[in-house]
């Protein structure tokens, strides 16, 4: 199956998990516990552009991980979203929220400048997501 | 089964469509066809929260509610997001949106103030998602 990451995604995250068909990948900003879940397929723009299957696989996932993102990082909301303005592959946001956040109560895009994290704090951040998908 | 639609998404809202469910809303905000989908159940504020089969039902309706805007009103891009910062009732947004609107490349949320528009043409805009929803 022809995939490859858009290199926007890619210059702006760590991978932090790859399953069969999609990929987890942590935003490189400290702020918040951000992740982003890719269908490992090309030229797909929309939810309604997926196979109906392949709709609630990615779906199932991106609560799973939302799960996962409440439970590790104590986050008191998550964030969903699939917009796709500014980078076309279709992609969906999960981010943990709370009343503490820089942006809150205001969604994050845009708001401030990233903060990078070093690559110990990614592998630290995804340690989190990955010890909770093998354990469940 | 006890649901009462929060007062927020009551007074933002004209009631596009009603199903065993959940309902359609249309924000009240002539910027772009926005619509809401709230399931009627009390008391839910994350997608985790709700059973799976319910994850499912809910996300597949949203979709194709996606594809009903951009097929009814000629989106080039749909955004898709349950966010509930600031009001906790669980909903999800799902808005065409396209490179001449007023906030394009950025996401909607609290960039302009709402354009209200008048019964007539939130008659006009539900009729179009109707529309679709009853010959799909």
């Amino acid at each position: 199956m022809a995939f490859s990451l858009h290199p926007q995604l890619a210059a702006d995250t760590f991978q932090v998990r790859e399953e069969e068909d999609l990929l987890v990948l942590l935003m490189n900003d400290r702020q918040y516990p951000w992740f982003i879940v890719v269908p490992k397929i090309d030229g797909v723009r929309e939810w309604h552009e997926l196979p109906q299957e392949t709709q609630v696989r990615l779906h199932l996932y991106c609560v799973e991980l939302g799960k996962a993102i409440a439970e590790g990082f104590g986050s008191t909301k998550i964030n969903t979203a699939a917009l796709g303005n500014m980078v076309s592959q279709l992609h969906v946001h999960v981010i943990g929220r709370n009343q503490q956040d820089s942006a809150w109560p205001k969604p994050v895009w845009g708001l401030f400048p990233p903060a990078p994290m070093n690559k110990q704090e990614a592998q630290s951040r995804s340690n989190i997501i990955n010890d909770y998908f093998n354990q469940h």
